[in-house]
């Protein structure tokens, strides 16, 4: 029995539904009344078209639709690339009133968003994503882009789709590991500002790791909203919006030193929300026992809950010194007072840091 | 005697200023008020750099200031040419509150406008035309850029600038054609919508061609209030702002029909004009006095008022096909109703459009 919800994310004129639920694919009543011509180009990756493209296509019926399918893979996210997607566009004679459906993961959705940004200076897109975290990251913000080979996301755009349809159904095939990297994005919403989603996904875990598809639902729309929240108060990203950083400050470090695959980007904030819970509790700003949920929830959602055990203070030091974050020589962190109270902090004292970088040493 | 003009464009918060005068490079009371951060790069090209690149130093004393120089041409306005610029961003550890200058003509302009719009998903730049086309057309509509190899302008953005500086000094090594080249675009706006200002260019246009300052500061500044009261109207180009293609629609034809590079964009527009002009005759919206005028005006600027003599009318009507302003099947023309009465016809027959062409053949 399909089930769906829809959540409207209010910018202007620029506001756009999430669709959420199962059997979403396919459905023409979803995609269509967002569609203003009638040519399509569907961009996928090579693991993902196999397993998506085909249930896509009873609801474009009757249009213009071309695809084409991108190497899978965060190396691919690159200007060459993107590329590909111009050629397709124009080799099929695709002009203003085309729309872009991007249908993968993180990669595909930020690199068709680029694309659509940047197509005869702009056309509609929209997302169909396929994995947990792009469910319920990519598909509130509006940044596009892709890599270059002296910076992550240094090319990009803000631009917002004109839909995101997230079926649950592709989660199904979703490996564990990156079922657990979403989870930690999802878990993040609930300490940044949602503890009663914190208590849900205490709750809940169990059931949601167990692929339960109501209840993933339920944690992909709560995520969503309490991301689109946050952006529609602070859509340009000064102020509140980098809250949304939880756990990134040190998770981008642990992703660097470690050489970028190695960890998943989940894997990563899963740890790094951990390292920012210990540094919180030793500020004197979350409790002991708060401390101790926030590990336990990470651990049953099979996410780490420690940064990797090659790593030293000094590295991380390093490391977190370059992070783009840093503005005018300040280091900012997003640190918790009490779970659902995360807050923007530059005014820590070195040392608090050391010492907790020296507390995961063992 | 240095004499300055400054022009306001109005577009909410995104205004911005153009000055125009001469004397305006490496004044630092005109950079300086439009700078976020203290990092500034400069982006030039191989012809402009030597002239002019020393000269707007002063300006920028005591910045983080770097620069790159592109090489000079259309042929090198693409994604591979661009990334040069994010490269050297990215080198100087430039961040989002730094600033990029374009320092040159059109080329450099919609490429570094493109480059701000996408680095790190958008950053400020001003704009520093050094040509009589680019201050005139660059400067206003926030169209940036680059071509693909299966289009022209097929990747691109708005995005506008924090100020655009206009020294007429930099209009004294510009090449007699680029000057033509420019002066077509200039009485372009006397075409479309300001007869006086037309009048006016009757009256100047010797001298303008003898390169006087203070009159050329005046058609700049006129024209860029022209295409500053239709371009904010309709700032994300529908209705209004396609009168601006009075002429490139027969001009786009000819710069395809002759190879790209072989006769200027400018001097494709003079041509296209009066041949816009030409087909408003035979469909009785404008006066046999006035198109004389108007062949009169483009060759005292020393433009063509005639199509290449190597081009036939099937040839016109191929390309004219093609051309990425047919929308819907449908073949838009803009002609007038008299000079500085231009409007979007689509009701022609497709008898008076060959009529037209067939006129021009000898």
């Amino acid at each position: 029995m399909a089930e769906q919800r829809v959540l409207e994310v209010d910018l202007g004129e620029r506001s756009y539904p999430i669709y959420i639920g199962d059997g979403l694919l396919g459905r023409a009543d979803f995609l269509r009344p967002h569609l203003r011509g009638s040519q399509v180009m569907v961009v996928s990756n090579e693991t993902v078209a196999p397993l998506y493209m085909e249930k896509l296509m009873p609801g474009l019926h009757g249009l213009q639709v071309a695809h084409v399918v991108l190497p899978d893979g965060e190396q691919y996210k690159t200007l060459d690339v993107l590329d590909r997607i111009y050629t397709a566009l124009l080799e099929n004679r695709f002009d203003r009133s085309c729309t872009l459906v991007a249908l993968g993961g993180g990669v595909v959705g930020d690199m068709t968003g680029f694309a659509a940004a940047s197509y005869q200076r702009g056309v509609d897109f929209i997302q169909v994503p396929t994995t947990l975290l792009s469910q319920v990251d990519s598909s509130v913000g509006g940044k596009t882009g892709v890599n270059h080979p002296l910076g992550k996301n240094m090319i990009g755009a803000f631009h917002q789709p004109r839909a995101v349809i997230a079926d649950t159904d592709t989660l199904d095939t979703l490996p564990d590991r990156e079922l657990s990297a979403g989870m930690a994005e999802v878990i993040k919403y609930g300490l940044i500002n949602d503890p009663d989603f914190f208590a849900w996904l205490e709750t809940h875990m169990d059931a949601l790791m167990q692929r339960d598809k109501g209840l993933l639902a339920e944690a992909i729309a709560r995520s969503c909203a309490d991301k689109a929240a946050i952006v529609a108060a602070d859509e340009k990203e000064a102020g509140q919006r980098a809250l949304l950083n939880l756990g990134h400050t040190f998770g981008h470090a642990i992703e660097t030193g470690m050489g970028y695959g190695e960890w998943l980007h989940g894997e990563a904030v899963g740890a790094g929300m951990a390292m920012a819970a210990e540094m919180s509790l030793r500020l004197g700003w979350l409790g002991a026992q708060d401390r101790e949920r926030i590990d336990a929830l990470l651990r049953r959602a099979a996410l780490p809950s420690q940064p990797p055990e090659g790593m030293g203070t000094q590295q991380f030091l390093d490391l977190m010194a370059v992070d783009k974050k840093v503005l005018g020589g300040k280091l900012r962190l997003v640190l918790l007072k009490g779970i659902g109270g995360a807050l923007i902090a530059d005014d820590f004292s070195p040392e608090s840091l050391e010492a907790t970088l020296e507390a995961f040493q063992k």
